[in-house]
């Protein structure tokens, strides 16, 4: 099967290296040259539960030439539109296109460049660092659920997560991920933008009275506008998910913090609280949390970036 | 004329030196030992405008002792009740008390411990910063509105206008002088908070577009409650003057992001957007952004500080 990696940062590398060892043919895509660079030339590095090299293929997205049996998305959000566009000759009438990325809303724009049959929509909670360019930490375990966007698509989409499985990636054909695709959202909604804009771990937000009660009132406003876009959503168990997470992820630093503080790149806001502003406006629900805290954010991009 | 500077940082060394020169017996008084030997050892220097060291007495607010004509309240607003706590002796039937703090919500503190007629509000521009214990630095001018909180005490009010003038401090006798101390407080609460959040100069967070929108969206709740308050106030005048005063202080850190951000010090908050949530609560007016910026303040000085 030849599989197309569209996005390949530390997330991107794990799906390649495991569907390659698998048998696949797998070609990473990924627009930063130093990474192209020490792929091509001594192989991505991994380290953690296991340390070697494997030898995968890797090209800049508008050097994919050939028609892929399968396309994962796996950009951060703002670049999905440009990773797309590059990547339409690869996309052929049959070709399954499954989005992991993080945030909500990409169903739309991934509609423009993919019949609606062969789009798969998931949601991973395997993890992985990029060490540096052609390097990546793989540790621990992870699962990640799928479903077709169109009942017509739903046998592919099954035979998709075959593929996946035999690549131990422990995939789940889910007959419902939507809400597992805003739970998550959920949390990158609370903890990311949070510890972003207070400069903290996860467990110094979630240890302070005042930061627990931002943390409710997202979570508030995620479900609400969730449920008025017909997503079944329960508060409380989105509550305890996201309670449950901080206390495995105290430690760290969320990517929206490594990627703004510490190495002053945009972010995902627009598709993660300020995803939820933009939809509360469709349905007339105000949503001042996520609007304050998404204009705070592009405020700190402002000031350590400069604007876009 | 006897006066205590209840609180004698930076704005507090202005008023006590200014009022010493032209005349008075002025007594600082003040809780921080370096400053009080710094003062008591070598005077209080003076650079800027002038180099000069005046010598002037300082001591504990416990240590005073002698009924005042006149205190000056120029304490951080969480210090004012402990302040008024400690200078009870000095607070006689006809001892005026000038309020010179920065936020909302003084009167009703400063109310337990001194008759209404004896309450004078101010509102000041002058500046002053602090180089380190003993030592203090003023450049520029300024002035200072006042007006007593009670009618009765309007000639009372009037005559201490005249010695604060004579101290060449421009003082002005304000018949309404309430809608000026909200129009300071909504400078503090559009660029102090702001700034403390987002780690950056007050230009900076007027010139991104969404630093912009939080701004306005602020100024709106201050309007809205204070008018619900019985204050005068008009929209378009305090943008006005809220863009006026981000344009002459650019290039400054607001005082705090000097005590949050560079001293991890606990902040006024509360008495800024704080006082606006608080105030809109009692006239079931939502200020959601007052709301969000005071705890994420607070959720900061947990992460800096550690809990209260």
């Amino acid at each position: 099967m030849l599989i197309y990696i569209a996005g390949s940062g530390a997330m991107g590398c794990r799906f390649g290296k495991q569907l390659h060892e698998a048998g696949n043919d797998v070609i990473l895509l990924d627009k930063w040259e130093d990474h192209i660079q020490a792929i091509r030339e001594n192989g991505l590095k991994v380290s953690g539960d296991e340390e070697k090299v494997v030898n995968i293929p890797i090209m800049r997205p508008e050097e994919a030439k050939e028609q892929a049996d399968l396309v994962i998305l796996f950009t951060k959000a703002m670049q999905l539109p440009d990773m797309l566009e590059a990547i339409q000759d690869v996309i052929g009438p049959d070709t399954q296109v499954l989005c992991l990325l993080n945030g909500l809303g990409h169903q739309e724009v991934i509609s423009k460049y993919v019949p609606e049959k062969n789009i798969i929509m998931g949601v991973t909670v395997w993890t992985a660092q990029l060490q540096g360019p052609g390097h990546v930490y793989l540790a621990s375990t992870g699962s990640i659920n799928i479903q077709s966007l169109n009942p017509d698509g739903q046998d592919k989409g099954k035979e998709i997560a075959d593929v996946l499985s035999k690549a131990n990636l422990n995939a789940i054909y889910d007959e419902d991920v939507i809400p597992s695709i805003w739970r998550k959202a959920c949390v990158n909604g609370t903890m990311n933008s949070n510890c972003a804009l207070l400069d903290c771990k996860i467990g110094e937000l979630f240890a302070s009275e005042d930061g627990l009660t931002i943390v409710h009132e997202i979570i508030h406003e995620f479900v609400v506008v969730g449920q008025a876009e017909g997503v079944a959503l329960n508060e409380e168990e989105i509550t305890d998910y996201v309670m449950q997470t901080s206390k495995s992820a105290a430690h760290h630093y969320p990517s929206m913090h490594q990627d703004l503080v510490q190495n002053n790149r945009y972010t995902e806001i627009d598709f993660i609280n300020g995803a939820v502003s933009r939809l509360g406006r469709n349905h007339d629900i105000a949503t001042p949390y996520c609007d304050l805290i998404t204009q705070l954010i592009h405020a700190k991009e402002d000031v350590l970036i400069g604007k876009k």
